[in-house]
């Protein structure tokens, strides 16, 4: 048997009969063998999503042909779709400040072999964290943030992150907001996890708001990061109980083992392009 | 051996030294026996509240004399303080409009023996679950309710609970606002279900608030109520996973489960003396 | 738009390619039309399953050569297969004893409209619950069983089952082991909840055995029911936490919780045709 | 305000009035100000638990009287105790073999503050993790292990800790069965992680337990280590949801998030002597 050769297809159209048939024809007629497809209608929103993963290794024709004819099918059906190889791994760029739990963490799943990924990159608005990154081999740049270089360091990241062909970028509990152009630029692309079970308690210091209203669990949300801070479409979210006795020093140590596991499913569903966005929404398939 | 005669005693005082020691030493002194002791200290606001349960069956005074001593001890120490005798249960009225879910949990879990409560009343101001009160031998008595009725109709209910010396209001997805008077002559004894994870989508309809937003968890929250809407302090609170393929409807059904549950415990502890206030937070005794 | 008519393919079969394709032509060259696929392969049995809902009110041809059709394909792919009609609702039979927890929570998710069938029959070897079955319009029978009695009275209660047309025998805390024939007769139809995290505390009182193991967390497991008691395929789990303060009779009040949850969700999957058998195990589509 | 100077008192006795008037009475009367206290009475066993954590900085006597003093209770009520103060960090010993998650998650959470203990060892049988434990700046010693050595390398072990004066040792998925020595010389003082809801999946490889029994949930347990293997007292449980899409390798992955989370709050309770052992049960005080 062949090595396999994987691929994902993401797709999203309006609804309307025929679609599922038309793509299992369209890659089984050139030879792809589907190993998962997942599908889903939003009957309110009248729109279709799918992903189908298949192995290429026997594919009868070639790559282009069989992108052409996805093509065709795309326009008849009027889909978004994206078509991505396995073998090409996604450059991701973590961004930091001082917080180690997440950097660590992601970067010993990295290790362990969870993700998918190439770790290209660890940037932060501090030196503190430079250890870790290298510890992990990675390469690490520091671009300190003042409010008036913020404008200028953020351009010279945006380069960074282009040279260097970053496809992901995680907000691994980095403190800044990210500018407006980054987020256009890499729109769909950035993840951030923000320490609240989102929208409630959006903004700064979200385990103090907590511990003022008196929760009895707090949360933590993983979202693509928009201008629109703390609103951007949501891809996962968990909680954990608290109580009486949770001082805001308890509520962020119990709080830092939901930021991990959050961020790395979020990430992880990002990198096995599981997600789709619609509007202020995501389709995240299992 | 003589028939255990219970009794909970629930504190709260400005912290200082002395008071554990105080408490046990008086009813240690009278026969009384600790069965259970529970304490806590809020170091910010240094405030500390205790909750003691014990067996009067072997009293060497009598309940007056303990009663007194428990009064001067409070004084010396600036306590807030009730004494609860276990054999005088709290009388419940169930306030429902025409959701049955909450109304039949809270009465299974009465006849199966979890509530330690006499269920006296149920309340609603339409005629559908008139069957459900009756079934279980509960009182039922309808207040119509119109904006024009609705001060009126609250007066009486006012009237009516006074009359069958009610001790604890469970608002059982009650879908009116409670009005200021009966807020304020129940304080601290109106429990309500808000079906979200409060303080995120107060107000109406939160499941179709939460499917707008596109959370990956639903929330339910049991609060004592208060003027201010969805702002009173929170006794319990729980979530359950949702995902895209979940549309409001599936989020309401999958909320009734959380909010049977949610309400149910929150009752549970407020009839077992487990709560304790303070500003606009809870302190509840395992 | 015609008023739909929904049907769902259940297909396993071992795994080769254009399985999804042949399926999905087949439909769609009948004028059905797909509203949700899953899809399953399991890589070590080298198997594949899949559900397919989909809407005949359009089909071009009808039902006849559809399902002609779609047995060719079986055999092309020497698939097992089921194809089920929604309008057909499935006939449910409840089996209790003395519990009635389980029994209320299925009957009043009925009729919120949760579980889409029929609720034909309760059948008890006690006389307690009839006044529930009749408070929802179910026809109550009674078999009281003794150890003499028993093979007999199953007898009886399998020609009832046979005679009242039933497609799922659901064990709502029924408190005797069901015999081999009716087992058989009714392979992957009998539905039971077993009050631990099965593997561990199979057999009698495990509220007992895991009070007595000091666990701090308790289960309950929902699995279809065969000879082998406890040891059927599993569709459902779930766990509260638990700790020192839980007496056993805390362990079965919070169990309970569990109990009408964790069965409640294995009925709908079961009604709602997510469920395919392989060996010991399920695949349950979400 | 002088600094506090912490200690804790655990006590355990068979049920009897006056207990907990006696040691508040004792603590009082020296000046220790007790902070936090928390009591657990089983009335099945007929057994009373205790733990009172409480300053000192204000003694009006010394600890040598209030021990003295304490030790008269003690005989006088026939309890087991343990008097430990917080000044006295416990030194920790980490038993690894090749896999790295719980160890960093263990050497992080200390970095960052979460456990209150020294890092005083890090002992293995293989060479791979020295990296780990040198970064975080721990003395590493390596212990080969075959069958024929293992009796002498246990020795061995011993020796070194009660050289480097360890008080808790943690197998943090140490790869081998402790011997009986050891497990006598540090009884209630060894704790393990293992990978399964015990006492479901006990003995090797849980996750193909568990994968060929196709259970819905995976769990993990940290429990005391004792010469019976997986049957010590139970401190911790916690489970993550598991579907039919989930190979062998999914479960290990997602298990090991539950590991680290699980072992490291029963570290932490040990360190915070938040635990009682009785029979083959815990009482573990929030």
């Amino acid at each position: 048997m062949p090595t396999p050769e994987l691929a994902t297809l993401l797709v999203s159209c309006p609804d309307r009969r025929g679609i599922v048939a038309a793509l299992a024809q369209v890659l089984y007629g050139h030879g792809a063998n589907i190993l998962d497809s997942d599908q889903h209608t939003d009957g309110v929103a009248a729109m279709f999503f799918q992903r189908i993963r298949f192995d290429l290794a026997e594919l009868q024709t070639d790559k282009h042909t069989l992108e052409r004819a996805i093509a065709e099918v795309a326009e008849r059906f009027g889909m978004s779709y994206r078509l991505i190889y396995a073998q090409q791994k996604k450059r991701v760029a973590l961004f930091v400040s001082r917080y180690e739990h997440c950097l660590y963490d992601l970067l010993l799943r990295h290790r362990s072999g969870e993700l998918a990924c190439e770790m290209a990159l660890v940037v932060s608005n501090h030196p503190e964290l430079e250890h870790a990154a290298r510890e992990f081999g990675v390469r690490f740049v520091q671009f300190p943030i003042t409010p008036e270089t913020k404008a200028e360091q953020e351009r010279r990241e945006l380069e960074l992150l282009l040279a260097e062909r970053i496809d992901l970028v995680v907000l691994a509990r980095y403190m800044q907001v990210v500018g407006a152009e980054l987020c256009a630029r890499f729109e769909g692309r950035i993840l951030n996890i923000h320490h609240s079970f989102l929208p409630a308690f959006v903004g700064g210091k979200p385990y103090h708001q907590a511990h003022a209203r008196g929760v009895k669990l707090i949360g933590a949300t993983a979202h693509y990061a928009t201008p629109n801070l703390d609103e951007g479409p949501i891809l996962e979210q968990d909680v954990v109980r608290a109580s009486h006795r949770d001082s805001v020093e308890d509520l962020a140590r119990k709080g830092r083992d939901l930021e991990k596991v959050v961020l790395a499913r979020a990430v992880r569903s990002h990198l096995e392009d599981r997600v789709l966005v619609y509007g202020n929404k995501t389709v995240v398939f299992d």
